[in-house]
């Protein structure tokens, strides 16, 4: 079997004015869409974060990609690498494109021999994988608009109710935040939720975990994801109060030696998705102890055969998995869903802004959670088909949005003059 | 797909009166050959170090077998750990069954799917394996005989002269060994020697080695395996003399304590297969540097699965691989070549006991090595068929030999009585 064609499809959706510690998310979050077309006429798909940078790289990897095995998945991998040598891609721009490549060759892999991806890593250790409720602070809105405020895709009711206003409302507050949470909750059955913070000061932050431990109960874990802009101080002061409250604390500090200070001076687990990102960033992790949960996301991580192996790491020092999400659509959702079914350290919910997003780009629409979690798919491949005319109009808010990377500060800045990213700023 | 019935045959092939540190090989080594069949009529084939105990443990592990889905790898193993638990398996007998299991997987998902091994693997980054001389001090006589002296295997006739002649010669001596490596590289084609030490005083291992060199000219690879039976002083004594001789220094000292000693005081690089031989060994050896090449064993990390995944913690971590070898047919062989095929971090040539052995137990019989070396092959699975006539043979072999486990302490003591195994000699 060969690669006769690839596709790469530049796509932008909708996304809602999500805050972080890099700002706020634009209207539109931009994916790019890989197709891998087999000499037996099969086609494999992957989904990436995207932008031109992105789109371009991939076009540049047709080189490699077109004529190749797709089995021959360690090999192509390392002619991405020869290419990004070449082109002095970045590490971010390299792992994404190999990842693009690797997810779409096991897509094909699995429709030619009739078997689901999961049985391509290994097979699978759970029959259902578990997702957890994904809360923002965010400004009002649901995004899907161009920066000229044309709307251009599918937007969300706001007089719907329930989660569709939920996810249109402002959420600053911790009341806000748990009005959010219980939409969410009940329109999905999530069991587990993570706030992303890092956005309003850490007292305020701290006070939203403690209304939604109040409102959820005992039982629900929480997590806290300060995206690594406090000091360690306040992330040791913070996380005092939190103890109790938290599943896990996801990156309170930036770099390897500020999370490990922070895990020596604090009963609680840390989990990153930052400062142990690659695999040649494991043997300080494991020196100094930075963090004992590594949230492993395949499209950082340079696919899906990566991201088994970091499985494994994780199981032999002593770490655990947890899965880390961007802005996604279906693809990336079954391609999460396969991987955490294929990785036996994963030992909490995953995950997903699926929710925020109401666009989809795969046949028969967009996946229904039950109970907060997604069977393992045991159709070939992915188990997902790439829908053609979602694709066109998806690619044609792309061309129109006028968006070519992702950059929440330049966002920020449009509702609040003179904002800047600080890497440290409590 | 569902595996129907697995058969689990005993076997005993002739083996020559090799010495090592534990003793001396008795006249047949033990094997055990594993088959699954699935519900699609397919058959795939695993081999491991055999005897009573890998069988039995083989027997019981068919419960949790039949009935499996093949591609279910990582499930499958689980299952058998739980066996493990119940019947107090040691670790050694959990991963040969592993390994049986998860080859003869393999080899059935490969044949069903029309995809040599290396291609579930990964994929091939070589398309061939190299392997190397692997030279025995020896006493004469060519194995294949029964504990009472009864001729039942193949025997090797030593007025054949050559390589024949060689495997039957007695090898005390560094001229000996030396004639030994001219003979099996005359006729294999290696470009890379290793000797089995650990039997002689140090200074005679030494000059063995230096008279190698001396014969092979400064451009072939020498190993030297003293099998941990020295101590750390010896050890540095004798390495000293070795550091411009050796490409590495395998297991000298036993013990990842005294393995990192030794590394710490030698400019010579170090290979386990006896410090660092299971996942959970790898957190000390990275925290000690205990070695630097890790000579994996599908049959003894538990399998094809958990030794690729070996390959990435050694990339990871800054380690290579070599691989190690037992006694053993061409099913081992070729699944060690499909391992090597798909691992990265792999940096030797390869061990093998396999021109040791005369007997065969696949279709066509025994491999044929170009140039010291494999192509890896691009059959479906393993790329082997089982010899029923030959499994017939070799299994009443095993019934009339009278062994059922190896023992090489009771081997030597027929003809050094008194000899004792020593856990430092020197």
């Amino acid at each position: 079997m060969k690669i006769t064609d690839m596709r790469v499809t530049p796509i932008a959706m909708g996304d809602p004015p999500l805050l972080n510690a890099a700002g706020l998310h634009a209207p539109y979050a931009l994916r790019t869409i890989v197709e891998l077309v087999s000499d037996d006429g099969i086609s494999g798909v992957g989904e990436v974060p995207g932008g031109a940078v992105t789109t371009s790289a991939l076009e540049a990897a047709r080189e490699a990609v077109v004529g190749a095995d797709p089995f021959a998945r360690r090999a192509n991998l390392a002619a991405l690498e020869a290419i990004a040598g070449r082109l002095d891609w970045s590490r971010t721009t390299l792992m994404r494109v190999s990842s693009a490549v690797d997810v779409a060759s096991h897509d094909l892999i699995g429709k030619a021999i009739g078997k689901p991806v999961v049985d391509l890593l290994g097979g699978a250790v759970r029959e259902r994988v578990e997702f957890a409720a994904y809360l923002f602070y965010k400004d009002e809105g649901a995004g899907g608009e161009s920066a000229t405020g044309e709307e251009l895709g599918a937007r969300i009711d706001p007089s719907a109710g329930g989660w569709p206003a939920a996810r249109h409302a402002r959420a600053h507050e911790h009341d806000e935040v748990v009005a959010q949470a219980r939409a969410m909750c009940d329109e999905y059955g999530f069991g587990s939720i993570k706030l992303k913070g890092g956005v309003f000061s850490p007292d305020h932050e701290v006070v939203t975990i403690r209304a939604l431990r109040e409102a959820f109960g005992p039982y629900v874990p929480l997590r806290l994801d300060p995206n690594a802009v406090w000091s360690v101080e306040t992330a040791v002061k913070a996380g005092e109060q939190l103890v109790d409250l938290l599943e896990y604390y996801e990156d309170p500090v930036r770099g390897q030696e500020a999370m490990a200070e922070v895990a020596r001076r604090l009963d609680l687990p840390l989990a990153t998705n930052m400062c142990t990102v690659a695999f040649e960033h494991l043997p300080q992790s494991v020196r100094l102890g930075s963090e004992r949960i590594i949230l492993v996301d395949h499209h950082a991580w340079g696919g899906l055969l990566a991201a088994v192996e970091l499985d494994r790491i994780c199981a032999t020092f002593g770490r655990e998995l947890s899965m880390h999400s961007n802005s996604h659509l279906g693809i990336s959702l079954a391609a999460m869903t396969h991987l955490a079914a294929a990785s036996p350290s994963l030992a909490y919910a995953v995950d997903t802004h699926y929710p925020w997003q109401s666009d989809e780009v795969i046949v028969g629409g967009r996946f229904v959670f039950d109970g907060g979690s997604l069977p393992v798919s045991r159709e070939p491949g992915l188990g997902v088909e790439l829908d053609r005319d979602a694709l066109a109009r998806l690619h044609a808010n792309y061309v129109r949005c006028g968006l070519v990377e992702r950059n929440d500060e330049v966002e920020m800045q449009k509702t609040r003059p003179g904002w800047r990213f600080e890497k440290t700023r409590w």
